[in-house]
């Protein structure tokens, strides 16, 4: 068979490196559409002029389209027998990515556990993505439920340990941020970190209805081929399912409006995909401040 | 509260500047997603080669896409709390966009008018569209009818005198335009200034219907943040009014059958939204010469 | 009248050459807007990275892109009144387009035959697609079905003989290719020339439904103006029928999976579009091994 079938729950081997097919340089096209398919507005990733202002050589890609296009990489390797997409933990964001980048994505294999029903295994992988230069500019751990092919194969369990907060004094700031002249005006909004409170919640306010073209061009754009998003035939109620990471760059955009001057993703502490999302659906977003922590960048 | 709410009536001051938020940077993306949203043909704006051969140094950006990008920037503190965006006047392109350059907006507010019903109130505001170097590109009056939000607050009343017409002595050409090498078969159309007669009404032929996914691709990529254009929540009859300014757009791309000569738009002498359009509408254009006038390009 | 009526069959002259209007200079943009239409994986049209690999200056935009762009200019003066796009044959790629190079498309009358029923004629053209620089990139013959404006003109027969297929001793490989550091892994398959077998049939497994919006941004994207793409108006049952290089190109998106390893397009020997497509048709794709030949590229 020349076509990919996908892996299944027993092709997994623990501290197996996989390196995703596929390198792909994006840049003024991709940021073209992404403000197209999601309300963006962040002034460091929306104005060359903005970014040089606050120490930067131009507007670097939002951090989501880094996320996504190393996401898609992963999925003939890790999701395409996928029965659910579990959960995310200890991302950080280590690198900018500029227009003309081109990203490639590596996973290891870090956790392999069957089910309980036996029919199926949760597998952890932790994703690199890297650009041109070798330079890592993605790091997350993904988990997955993946069908297995032979329900008597048994596989060792391994269940990774992972953090359930990234150590702020691990995240890396883009070299030469310097937020001194920050035009607050320009950014859209006055509020500054200390303006935020351990426990508030701030409702975003807008709501997007979503429609079956916008998810599918995303969905293409970052290459994940997943089926269940593309074809009717895919699922009993004929409905195509939306790619998680769609939502995660609607809501995000929606939280522009309060959090205008949260300019960086630089960690994903977690991150779960709690229930389907189809087009028809309206989607809101609200936000909970969980902690606070400074930088080095002035 | 730390999103924004918009302002009502009362906000406003005569004479106030606003200058609004979110610097963009438009390219090469931006102009393939507009060649993608609107059948636009014009030769000048569609190719480099051309644009080269009249005297430019590459090819501009749709003159609308300057226009979408400055009105979007002015609508969360103009038109957020509209009850009707009113009408347009005394609008000249001033400069041509190019790609790369990053546009902001500026408003004064010029005129200030309560309706009858006291309610409401009429907001005529001057915005301008300013690229990196501190050029004005755009200039035009708006007004809308926005919401009070106390009806016993009394606002004095200055309703701004608009030139019915924009001077032509005023209008401004692109430097180094220069039509004498200017190829009438590859542009797409044999017709000349002196082939249009004051009075003439051209059909232009074409029509296309409108989808949802479209509309608002082209209304978050201008940054357009009005709730009633993506949320079905936001009108009792759950549809998505669509931005006016996607039904300027397409009726501009559609006058190219009939004006594929007329690559540029200099002046906006009056506009108004007569009526609501919305996906599954079936949109045409005409145009009538109402008046021509001579520039000093060669 | 101002408007373009289009042709009929008796506007047309044997040896005529038309020189189609609308240069367009393509980019990044319009790449992007590939990768979020078509589920398109090669590498080397997704990653200059890859691309250089190869011995290639940088990504060439794929070879449907220019096919489309080159097609979409000739249908205001071939295919406007046609009936039916009946075929194609004796396409050959002949030179890399590169971001910012500008086309233009010129098409030669080579063959024309009324129909039995007197009310149409078939019309042969051979379409060359030119760059910035003169030189021809892309070469094919298509016959369309046009409507005859009065039953009783007599047009002379010429019905051209065509080749069944293109001389594998012409097709012309980009320069500087070089698959000797081809990275397999990184293309996403294994399978070499030799692995396939004339006969062998290839199930592209992956599906897409189509949505009205994605085959109206891809058909203007290319600047084709057919009102059957765009307007519920043209057909009786009010269907928009999807543009058959939106097929074309979808179906060349999906043979990735199982012909990841034959990353250029260098001839078409044969074409026709058998069905009509429509939104919410779902699209699959199989490919039967007819031939193979050897090329100079190391």
């Amino acid at each position: 068979m020349k076509t990919n079938p996908g892996r299944f729950f027993e092709d997994y081997a623990l501290g197996e490196v996989i390196a995703h097919a596929v390198p792909r340089t994006i840049g003024a096209g991709e940021r073209a559409l992404y403000h197209a398919l999601y309300p963006a507005r962040g002034a460091v990733h929306s104005s060359d002029a903005f970014a040089r202002s606050v120490g930067l050589a131009a507007s670097p890609l939002d951090d989501l389209i880094a996320f996504h296009t190393v996401f898609g990489k992963t999925v003939p390797d890790i999701s395409l027998n996928a029965v659910a997409n579990l959960g995310y933990a200890e991302g950080r964001w280590l690198a900018p990515v500029w227009p003309g980048d081109t990203l490639r994505s590596i996973s290891e294999v870090i956790g392999l556990k069957e089910t309980s029903s036996g029919a199926t295994g949760v597998v952890w992988v932790r994703t690199r993505g890297v650009n041109q230069h070798g330079v890592t500019v993605l790091d997350y751990v993904r988990w997955v439920m993946v069908q297995k092919r032979r329900r008597e194969v048994v596989v060792p369990v391994q269940v990774p340990t992972l953090a359930a907060v990234v150590d702020p004094g691990t995240l890396v700031v883009p070299p030469g941020l310097d937020f001194r002249r920050y035009d607050f005006a320009l950014a859209g909004e006055p509020h500054r970190l200390g303006d935020y409170q351990v426990g508030e919640v701030i409702d975003h306010v807008d709501a997007v209805t979503i429609e079956e073209a916008e998810h599918m061009l995303a969905t293409r754009l970052w290459q994940n081929t997943s089926k269940v998003h593309f074809d009717i035939g895919q699922r009993e109620d004929g409905r195509r399912l939306i790619y998680g990471g769609h939502v995660i760059s609607l809501a995000r955009a929606l939280s522009f409006n309060g959090l205008a001057n949260a300019p960086f993703m630089v960690a994903l502490n977690a991150g779960a995909h709690v229930s389907p999302c189809f087009a028809g659906d309206t989607l809101r977003a609200w936000s909970e401040v969980l902690d606070r922590a400074e930088t080095a960048a002035p």
